[in-house]
């Protein structure tokens, strides 16, 4: 079939929208189209060449919602008329990981999908005969997609789709990190680094768990109108405070430091203030930023050694169609707030406009509805 | 009353033993026979001066066993005749960090213990008119000390003071970790760095909680006969494999990765090793190892994105008054091996040769018996 796309040639240049050829679904797959998807940061990152596993040309786009339109041989977890969201980090249920019930990270078709490709080890997509590479399993920036039947999160269907993609990434990474990484209990007091979309999106994760209060820290006191909106009770400016004084401050505020700390910054100098600032004895710090390819992280032991745990949150801990659905509800049944971080609306057309409206930081999120 | 003790004047001298004046109970103390007493390598790094809060003169000694003779007022939880093991991490059961239920770093009484003096700011020893300091809240150095009542732990009496003293600190410390700090389960995985008095410990006690691969890694392998007593059922020679190598070894010996690996080292880039051996998803790395002050821990932020945990214990994570005892019980009950890590039994006046003995390689662990 034809399906309309955003083609990513090569890096650094603007995404093409052509109409590209996508092969239907073999065994196990699932053709979904797409009704809308978010534009991430993971996306630009990809599309700069900033990351060394990139692969062009490709369908970027990772964060989705749309409906299941036809299956392959054998799939019996969805039908055609399914509202999904497709998942880059899939829940196979069966592989070591999804039966360690410890962590989300499933592995059944990680190498295929690092190399851009089906599990079978082939491409559906293609464009005047040249191969057109999958992109973290998902490539939503095409009207049609195929995807592994354990790679989409089966929803329902009264969620708007153009809310609903955002929970396919920035809102499960934020709300999950709290509620499956950190376990935050209520009471607790939170520390969030970062006032971007997944850092508004652990506030609203620590409001909804009760915790009691969650500090926002960012160098943007633009920023703060927002946090508060979404629960935050502290504002911390760090560019006012200064660097070497943060831990101090916070260690202040919280009578003593972080029961959690999140990083939402991808910042290596931030995660090592969100560990410090944790509390002597059990303060959880998790790394959720991705940092620049080769930095590091660093502390003394002594921090370790007297009760500070570090750990990091990929996709929230959420396991992907077993807790994206429930996130779904959660939306619908307003306990999270979705509409107010969808701050632009475009159509595919416009798709280059998103990524310029993110680096110049006038969105919070942007959405491409086909 | 005068009491045998053996004072540490100065760093790097050899320590001087003398009749000390020790001064009796206060409200809330105890008066301590010490029957016998550990020598810990964190002695000897008071001793030569490493530790920049170590405070002199001082009677040093935090691994004891011994009998109260005498209460003072308002203590209720002790009596004399009681055994008990002294603990330099009290439990007071009405701290913050007690009430948490999430650690066992009391914090009742750091702020004197850390000036060595009793929770009313004053010391019990003096020499000559000379005040001596308390180490570590224990001082088992001596063969009468004074205790605050939250920092004994009382045992029961058919166990051997010159075994029993070992679980003021080394056994508890190794064997806690893997129980209370790590939690781990049967069936796991766990990778031991560092086969000294600690790792051997944290063998045995992840041989009593099931676990099913239990991997050493030392540099010297003539450590690897007795960690095979012990439980260790794989052992890396680091020397032999390469530092760069290590982590590969570890992962294909594993099938994937430790599920918890503990660095009983002190060194930095063993405890970067410890964390990077540990499996995708959930392999949690415990620090025991006090590092050298200004030594940083380092990874790359993914390493925990991906799943690992990094975390530390001090004294096992264990609750003094109320997990001391436990290990008491394991020993009688012979679900722990101290004997035969007890390479040494000397009388006082002998604890120079102690030390001499730990910085040759040539003991587990010394105990002096009073």
């Amino acid at each position: 079939m034809k399906t309309r796309a955003a083609i990513a040639f090569e890096p650094n240049k603007p995404l093409v929208i052509e109409e590209v050829d996508l092969e239907g679904p073999k065994a196990g797959e699932v053709l979904v189209e797409i009704m809308a998807t978010g534009i991430c940061h993971t996306d630009a990152y990809t599309l700069e060449g900033k990351d060394s596993e990139g692969i062009f040309p490709s369908i970027l786009g990772h964060e989705g919602a749309g409906i299941v339109r036809e299956v392959g041989a054998g799939v019996t977890s969805v039908a055609p008329g399914d509202h999904v969201i497709p998942l880059y980090t899939p829940e196979c249920r069966t592989c070591k990981t999804c039966l360690s019930q410890k962590s989300n990270l499933c592995t059944s078709i990680r190498a295929t999908q690092g190399k851009g490709l089906m599990p079978d080890g082939t491409s559906r997509f293609s464009y005047k005969g040249q191969t057109l590479h999958h992109y973290m399993g998902c490539s939503t920036f095409s009207n049609f997609t195929v995807m592994p039947e354990i790679a989409v999160a089966k929803i329902r269907k009264d969620a708007p789709f153009d809310k609903a993609c955002y929970i396919g990434c920035g809102v499960t990474t934020g709300v999950g990190a709290v509620i499956w990484t950190a376990g935050v209990e209520p009471g607790a007091n939170v520390v969030v680094f970062g006032l971007g979309g997944i850092g508004l999106n652990v506030i609203q994760g620590a409001a909804l768990v009760g915790a009691d209060k969650i500090i926002g820290v960012d160098i943007n006191p633009s920023k703060r109108q927002i946090a508060e909106q979404f629960g935050m009770t502290d504002f911390v400016n760090a560019a006012e405070v200064g660097a070497s004084n943060v831990v101090d401050r916070i260690v202040e505020l919280t009578g003593g430091g972080a029961d959690y700390s999140f990083d939402c910054t991808g910042n290596t100098a931030v995660m090592r203030q969100a560990l410090e600032c944790c509390h002597r004895g059990w303060g959880t710090s998790v790394v959720i930023g991705v940092a620049e390819a080769g930095k590091e992280i660093s502390t003394r032991p002594f921090q370790l050694v007297t009760g500070r745990i570090w750990k990091g949150s990929a996709f929230g801990g959420a396991r992907g169609r077993t807790d994206t659905p429930k996130i779904v509800d959660w939306y619908m049944d307003k306990k999270i707030n979705i509409d107010d971080l969808i701050t632009h609306t475009l159509p595919l057309e416009k798709i280059d406009d998103a990524f310029d409206l993110m680096h110049e930081g006038k969105s919070i999120r942007s959405v491409v509805v086909f």
